[in-house]
């Protein structure tokens, strides 16, 4: 484990100290569990009562936050205690699952694929023909890539995700675990007999940017042909469902069981929350923002934001919430 | 990569040329991205004003669309573009991913298992006591199948797929990746001394009919006793939850983040819109339709669409909606 | 398969046996499906009609309900005919899924991992540092625990799970299929140049108590420090979101696909409907129920019960409901 003095976190930090202690630190912790060997944070008024209480040696604080340090205890106070936790997080975290060997070999690699430099790949992985991993590339033990996909540098895989055949991933992109990407989209035609359904084949595949991070049990899907594209830099949380033939931007952000149907568009930096839904071949334009738990039906401006189901402006949607509520009275 | 004549393609889609090009085809394209040797679909006149500029060679035209085919470029006239584009989309589908050998040496088979002919066990894969596969059944790498469970013939399950024991699946199905099928219902009854909750044992199994098709991390729960049933050519999108003892009829399709609770019948030929769910014990009488994004509490008559949260008559619903948005003016 | 006479069958749910006959029971099946090997129960006035039709030979029957055995055939008068059947579910549970050896030759084990006494680990599983698994833990072929996790005795984890690094995992706990533990939460700052997002480092971990159990595909992030906690007894459905550093009570129950934000707090006993969604950061209270379908957006108060989007107090939201329907006409 590792442990800093005041001195060195706040060399991460650049705050002002105040107060003084003996104690050295050794991680984070909410303020009414740490101990003195931990650090907590008060970026807001209302934890700032439990500091009298607490047992942590140091509290990182919003500079506007009035509090005295105490006894052998010490004040950091910052612009923004937030993004103080954010830089301190990195400085304290642990190191990352182990590997006996670059390639375990329990491993299965075709011989026509290519591994980059410092590659690593965990017991039981399946890399498939012509596949390419560029340097750097983490695969944890039993993930799956399939037969000429290209996955970039430094970009992680944690266990159990499946990367299909002919997807293409940028570097530096964490795919958490159970992740599914380039799995066929959701189309079928009526049988020549009208008594069926056949089923629409998928050809094309997924394109993944740099700095994309996709969270647990999340799916893309490939194109039908062309590609579902997601651009550079965006996160997506756990349980999201992206359609064939999306295209995202830059940045985009999609928070858990959040899902878009086939052929949304999303522009840069859209903001999609938690549960929500978004009608097929809608476009949400850049710099626009969908609320939690809405069902977007229509398209969505550059920068506005929507709300509810069926989604609308949402000032709008809140007078609706009101005229309702009175009008149940 | 696979390149066909103007004529061969029209030997698929039977419609009227016109027009002519000294360029082959090797794949399809939206009209914006086509270069010369990819063909493109006007399916709408929306569309249609792209045609000047695109590169497409060729392009699939609905023919109540009024186009020229310009220098060296064709067009196909056909009734329904979107049907000439399943079927040709079936013409250009590439090889799917590639086998060493049909059992690979690292896949675990019980002794008691028995595998059919042409069929295809991927690395890393297990298969339990008694499994039957029948012929032609693919496991790409990495799926997991418990025992005494029975595979119809050209069923394909991507990595990461589980089935558990005693599951009874058809032929010509697809599980996409990291699906889950035969997991226990969830159901519990209070402990005798009141103070916590005591499992209820599923004991059922899964019965899956042919031509079912089940997306990506979906889930089908096995029965508390008797069974979860699909019936023949049902299509379940990604990310669906169908808990114990469903029952769905023929060619139900779910979309994607859809879910039924425990005890939900389908009929045959339901539509269950995304992220849609529906209460326990409820029937959907078949040819009805559930928009997306509703929640539905009651029992819905066949060839009904119902819509919203509560879910009612569609029509019903859009007028609540209307009603809504003017009273908050 | 067991058989069991009318008299050992009773022993153990403890009726009030009427009627006669000369068959054994092997199985449990609804009224309609039943053959006289099977058992059903009639815990509702409107199956009993069913009976003199069904071919089961017993009946599990509340002693409201009036009926006659009939010739060869048998009813069993019980208070609970629900929990009757819960029991005899038990009964007749046959057997997990075969294990060849207590470690399978396959499985990769890193030589500090401890193993206690009688527990099995199939095909395929991969157990990193330093993880301790307790007496009796079976994990199915396919199972991933990271280093540095703790699993108590009797622990379950079906295939396609993966536990992530630093997991403590009680007793008695059961993971169904293709379940994500301790994946990083979803958490971003802008970049210092404004211009894209950074990951936060999540270096806490996750807590989970003894006889808990989650549904297949379901996700339960790591903390962003501290822990996200599972109390005991907390029972977990398939496709549902639990986000870093979530805090549950003891015995809380959520349904299928649905999810806690961030750093949402459940007190004991708490029940949430599937595809209900709770924001960042919110209380629900001890004993509190939120209804099926509902977004959460503020704490709810010890015991009460909350509906809909936005979800107020329940009464309140069908009157709502009424008023909504009654402004539509």
């Amino acid at each position: 484990m590792k442990s800093l003095t005041i001195q060195e976190i706040n060399a991460i930090i650049n705050g002002e100290i105040v107060g003084e202690t003996t104690h050295k630190i050794s991680g984070l912790e909410q303020i009414q569990k740490a101990n003195n060997t931990q650090a907590t944070f008060i970026g807001n008024r209302k934890y700032a009562k439990h500091w009298a209480d607490s047992n942590a040696a140091l509290a990182i604080v919003n500079d506007t936050i009035d509090l005295e340090p105490g006894d052998n205890r010490v004040l950091i106070k910052v612009k923004n205690a937030d993004l103080a936790m954010a830089k301190l997080l990195e400085a304290f975290t642990p190191e990352a699952p182990y590997f006996e060997t670059e390639i375990h070999p329990t491993a299965v690699i075709d011989k026509t694929a290519k591994i980059g430099k410092g590659s690593r790949v965990g017991a039981g992985c399946y890399i498939g023909k012509n596949v390419v991993l560029g340097d750097n590339v983490t695969l944890y033990p039993n993930v799956t890539v399939l037969d000429d996909t290209t996955i970039g540098d430094y970009t992680t895989a944690w266990s159990g995700t499946i990367i299909r055949e002919r997807s293409e991933i940028g570097s530096h992109c964490i795919f958490h675990n159970n992740v599914s990407i380039g799995a066929d989209g959701f189309g079928y035609r009526p049988s020549d007999d009208g008594r069926g359904l056949v089923k629409i084949p998928h050809i094309g595949n997924v394109v993944i940017g740099n700095g994309v991070e996709i969270g647990a049990n999340s799916c893309v899907d490939r194109g039908k042909f062309s590609s579902t594209i997601l651009g550079d830099g965006c996160k997506i949380d756990n349980l999201v469902q992206i359609a064939h033939n999306c295209v995202l931007g830059r940045s985009c952000i999609m928070a858990g069981s959040s899902g878009l149907a086939g052929s949304v568009t999303l522009g840069d930096g859209v903001m999609i929350g938690g549960s929500a839904s978004i009608k097929d071949h809608t476009t949400i334009h850049s710099g626009a923002t969908v609320g939690a738990g809405s069902g977007v039906m229509n398209d969505v401006p550059a920068g506005k934001t929507v709300l509810g189901y069926p989604a609308v402006d949402s000032r709008e949607m809140l007078k609706q919430w009101v005229a309702l509520r009175k009008l149940a009275r």
